[in-house]
C-alpha cells in the first residue's frame, strides 16, 4: 500500500487556492431549494443535508480528488481485508490488523476477513446461550431469582460506547432489565453506584482488553468486597469480557468469560463483545443483531469511492475542508436527540483518541493540522446554552448536526399548532440555516456574520439498526480521515506517559505508605505537588 | 466607568513581545520545586497550583498590569454596587444591573447593594416557609402523602447549573428526597423522565423568567396532561420560579411561585431561586445557604486587585495569555470527580455564552479573540478517551484540573497498595505534569513536546459550601475575563436569529396543517428543507 503525505498531494494545493475565496453562504440566493436538493445524499436510512457547507461543485471535485489521492477507500477496503493498517513504518509500533467491520460482517456467506468474523460468530453464539440460560432460569442468584441489572466495569473504549448506546436504546429496554456503568477510579464513582442496588440481583460484566487496566481492577475489587460483604458470592455474580488468555479470562473468577481480539482497538470495539454483553442482556439478542446489520450496511456503503454517495466519506472530506484549508480547531456534534445525549462523548474518544496525532505513518513530524477538538450536547438544550459563541464568537465551529423524524415514545402532543417533534426538528433546520446565512442588523449587537458551515443527519427513527449505521458512519469518517492525514488512527501511544507517570507518583506514596525509602528517581516537583495534595510530608 | 478596548492596552502590546518566547517548561530543571511552592495560591478552601503554565514573573507582571488597566476588578465592584454593566453604549441594549452576587450577599448587615440583597433574603425566606410547610405535612399529595421527588422543569440557564450542583452533591441528598431534569423539547425527553415516575408523589418545579420560554411551556403542558391523566389535581402538584407578574407568576395555577429577577441573567442565576427550589427540596434550606455562603466568601475574596491572591482573577489572566498570547480556541475542564460530571457543560454556558461575542462595549467589532470554546469530562475516565489529542496532538488545549484531597462517600479501598482517591489524585498531577514537561524519546510515535499549559484546582472535599464557592470562582472567573475583552458578558443577542428562524418554520408548518396558505415570506431553502424532513409536502 502506498501512503503520502497530506502535504505533497496535488488536491492539496488546489484546495489551498479554492479557500482563499469559498463559497459565500451569505449572498443573496446563494442558498436556495435547488443547493439543497443538489447537496443531500440518502444513503443507509440517512440523509445527509450538506448545502450549508462552504463548498461548491470545484472544492467538491477537489476533495473526490484528494480522497482518491490519498486513496482512503482502497486503505479502507483493505483493512477491512486483514491488512496490517495500525503500523508506523521504521519504528516500533503494534503492527496489528483493524478488524472491527469484521464483527457485524456476519450476514453474507463470503465475508471480508473470514476468520475474524468466524471468531465474532463464535462469540455471538456463546453469549447468545448464555442469555438464553439467563431467561431459562438456568442461570440465577442465591436465590434461584433472575437477574435484572448489569453493571457494567470499564473505561474508555470498554465504557463509552456500550455507555452512549445503551442510553440511546433505553426505550427499547427489556421488562425488568437495566444496566449500569462504572467507569472512574474515583471512589465516589463505585459509591454512588453501588448505593442504590439490588446486589443480590445484579451481574457485573468487567471489561478490560488486557485484564490490567488499573481502574477496572480497583472497581471490581471494590464490587467483590461490596458483595461478600452482602453474603454473595461473586463468582455468581461476575462475567468478563477480556482477550483470550488474560488474567481475567478464568471460569474459576467469573460466571463466564467472552473474548475481544487485538485487531479492535477499544474505541472501535462497541459492536464487539465489549458491547455486546451489557446490550443483548438488556435489549435482548435480537436487537443487538440489529445493530450490527445497521452497521455492516454502513460499512458495505463506505466501499463507495464517490463522495456524492457515500457518507462518511464525504463528511471526512467535508471535516478536511474545514479543518485544513478553512482552519477550525474543532467540530461540534450536537444530536437533536436526548437519547444520543452521550454520542458526543463517544465521538469524543473516538476522533480524538484516532487522530489526535503529529507523526505521519513514515515516523516524521506533521506539517499539517490532524484532528480537531470535538464536543456536543443535545439539541434544544444547547441553543439556550453555548449556541451564542456559535452564532457570534470570535471562532469558527463547523457543526454537525443529527435529527430524525420521529420521535422514539411516540408520546407528543400538539402546543401552540405543532408536535414537540416538529419543534424540536424545526429548531434544527433554523439553527443550521442561521449559522449559514447570518443576518445584517443596523445593530452591531444584533448582527450575524454568517458562513459558519453545518450539515444535518437526517435519519427516520432511532432504532437498533439506525443507531449501529450512525455508529459505523463516524468510525469510517474518522478512519478515512486519518487515512488522508496520513497518520495511524488505530494507536494511542499519547496515553503512555501520564500512566506511568502516574504508577511513579503512587509508587512514592506507597513508599512513603510502607517507610520505605522514596525511588531513586524521585523529582523535587512531583514531591512538591503530592505535598500539596496532603500525600507526602514535607521532605525534611 | 472607563472602557477600553483591549487592543489599546499598553500591557498588550508588552505580552505580545513576552509570548514570542513563552517559558519553556520542558527545560530541565525549569519546573522545580520552587516553582511549584512559588506559583501558588490558596484561598476560600482551594489552592491554585499553576507553576504548570507557561508564565515566568515578567507574564504574570505583564497580566497584573493588563487587569489594572482594564480596571477589570474595579468595574467587578461597580457591577456589585449595582452599576448598569449589562449595556453596549450608543445601540439599543439590555441597559440592565448584574447582581446574581447579591443574591448570597446575606451574611453581613452592609451588603453591597442593599435592595437586592434584601430581595433576596425575602425570597429565601418564603422559600424556607414553603420548605417547612412540607417537612410538616402542610403540602401534601391528594392523599395526604409527602412529596418524594421534584422534577425542574427548565432550560439553559434553569436547567445546567441546578443539574450541575445537584448530581455534584447528590451525596448529601436528604433520606427519601430525590430530584430529576427535564429541559428538551424533544418529546423522548418527557417521556423518559415521567416513564418511571410516580406521579402522585411528584412535585414539578417549572422555572422560565420570562414565563414564556417555548421548551418549558411545552414541557409543562405535557406534565399537566400526564397528570391530569392519571387522575391528578396539576395546581396540587406544580410550582413556579418566575420574574414577578409573568404569566406564570399566577396563584391559580401553582402551589407557589418564586421570584426570579431582570438583574441576573439565566447562567448567573444558580444560587437564585432558579437553582434554590430543587437544591432546597433535596438537599435541605441549610446545605442551600452552605452554598450561598461558600460563594459569597469567594465573591469577597474576588475583589482583591493582586492577581496572586485572587484564583478567579488569576485564572482570567491565565486563560487570556492562553487564548489571546498563545492563540489556543479552547480550554478543558477537567474534574478529576465523578460528582462533577456536569460542572463542565454549566461553565460551557456560562463562559461561552457570556464571552462568545464579537462587537465589543462601544458597538464595533472587535479585532482580538474573545470566548474560547469549553468543554470536559471527568478524570480518570478522559485519560482513555480524548487525553491522546491533548498530549500529542496538532492543537494545544490549555487545562484546568479540578480535584479534591477527600472523597465525597469515604467508602475507599487499598488496591495494590493506594486508596483509590490516591489514585485519582496522582493521575490528575500525572497528567498536568507530562503535559507540561513532555519527554523526549527516539521513537517518533512516542516523543511528547510538552508545553501543553495547565493547572490544577485543589479542594479539600466537595461539599455544598465548596461547591458554591467553585461555582462563584468560574462565574467571577468569566466575568474578568468580559470586562478584559471590553465585551458585554451580560447579553445573549445570538441566540435570536435562530430562535426567530424556527418560529417562521414552525408557523410554516402550521400554515400547511390548517391549509391557510404559506407566509408571503416563505423562502425556498427553507421550504426545501422542511420536506427533507417530511414537514411539508413538495410545492407545486
Amino acid at each position: 500500500m502506498e501512503y503520502r503525505d497530506f502535504s505533497e498531494l496535488a488536491a492539496v494545493t488546489r484546495l489551498r487556492q479554492l479557500a482563499r475565496a469559498p463559497f459565500d453562504l451569505t449572498l443573496p440566493g446563494a442558498l436556495d431549494a435547488r443547493r439543497v436538493e443538489d447537496y443531500r445524499l440518502s444513503s443507509c436510512g440517512f440523509d445527509c443535508l450538506y448545502a450549508t457547507q462552504r463548498v461548491d461543485d470545484a472544492v467538491l471535485d477537489g476533495l473526490q480528488d484528494l480522497a482518491d489521492e490519498a486513496g482512503v477507500v482502497d486503505k479502507f477496503l483493505a483493512a477491512k481485508e486483514g491488512a496490517v493498517v495500525n503500523r508506523i513504518e521504521g519504528v516500533e509500533s503494534e503492527n496489528r490488523q483493524v478488524l472491527h467491520t469484521a464483527v457485524r460482517d456476519i450476514f453474507t456467506d463470503s465475508p471480508c476477513h473470514g476468520e475474524a468474523s468466524a471468531r465474532a460468530r463464535q462469540q455471538l453464539d456463546r453469549l447468545r446461550g448464555f442469555l438464553d440460560d439467563l431467561d431459562r432460569g438456568l442461570v440465577v442468584n442465591e436465590k434461584g431469582e433472575a437477574f435484572t441489572t448489569m453493571v457494567q466495569i470499564g473505561i474508555g473504549g470498554s465504557d463509552l460506547g456500550p455507555r452512549a448506546l445503551y442510553l440511546a436504546l433505553k426505550k427499547y429496554e427489556r421488562q425488568g432489565r437495566s444496566a449500569r456503568f462504572l467507569a472512574n477510579v474515583d471512589p465516589d464513582d463505585a459509591a454512588a453506584v453501588l448505593a442504590d442496588l439490588d446486589l443480590s440481583r445484579t451481574l457485573f460484566n468487567v471489561v478490560s482488553k488486557s485484564g490490567t487496566t488499573l481502574e477496572t481492577l480497583t472497581n471490581e475489587q471494590l464490587v467483590r468486597d461490596a458483595l461478600a460483604g452482602a453474603g454473595l458470592d461473586p463468582g455468581r455474580h461476575l462475567v468478563s469480557v477480556t482477550g483470550a488468555g488474560s488474567p481475567m479470562d478464568n471460569p474459576d473468577n467469573y460466571l463466564a468469560s467472552f473474548h475481544m481480539f487485538d485487531y479492535i482497538g477499544g474505541r472501535y470495539s462497541v459492536t464487539s463483545m465489549v458491547g455486546a454483553v451489557t446490550l443483548g442482556f438488556t435489549l435482548g439478542y435480537d436487537a443487538f443483531v440489529d445493530i450490527l446489520n445497521g452497521a455492516h450496511e454502513m460499512d458495505r456503503a463506505a466501499e463507495q469511492r464517490n463522495i456524492r454517495r457515500n457518507i462518511p466519506l464525504l463528511m471526512a472530506m467535508l471535516g478536511i475542508w474545514n479543518r485544513n484549508f478553512l482552519g477550525c480547531d474543532t467540530v461540534a456534534v450536537l444530536p437533536y436527540s436526548r437519547a444520543l445525549a452521550r454520542f458526543p462523548a463517544h465521538l469524543q474518544q473516538c476522533d480524538m483518541e484516532s487522530n489526535g496525532k503529529s507523526v505521519s505513518r513514515s515516523g516524521q513530524p506533521v506539517t499539517w493540522a490532524t484532528g480537531p477538538v470535538v464536543w456536543g450536547e443535545p439539541g434544544t438544550n444547547g441553543q439556550h446554552a453555548f449556541y451564542q459563541l456559535l452564532h457570534q464568537g470570535t471562532t469558527v465551529v463547523p457543526v454537525e448536526f443529527i435529527g430524525f423524524r420521529q420521535s422514539q415514545f411516540g408520546r407528543d402532543a400538539v402546543v401552540q399548532g405543532t408536535t414537540s417533534q416538529e419543534k424540536l426538528v424545526a429548531n434544527m433546520l433554523a439553527q443550521v440555516l442561521a449559522l449559514a446565512r447570518g443576518r445584517r442588523d443596523g445593530n452591531p449587537n444584533r448582527n450575524f456574520a454568517g458562513n459558519r458551515p453545518g450539515l444535518v443527519l437526517l435519519g427516520e427513527r432511532l432504532t437498533p439498526r439506525t443507531m449501529g449505521a450512525l455508529l459505523a458512519l463516524y468510525e469510517s469518517k474518522i478512519i478515512f480521515q486519518g487515512f488522508c492525514w496520513n497518520i495511524n488512527s488505530f494507536d494511542q501511544e499519547g496515553v503512555q506517559l501520564g500512566k506511568n507517570l502516574a504508577i511513579r507518583l503512587l509508587n512514592a506514596i506507597e513508599a512513603q505508605g510502607s517507610r520505605a525509602p522514596a525511588g531513586q528517581d524521585s523529582d523535587p516537583a512531583e514531591h512538591a505537588l503530592l505535598e500539596a495534595c496532603g500525600f507526602l510530608k514535607k521532605a525534611g
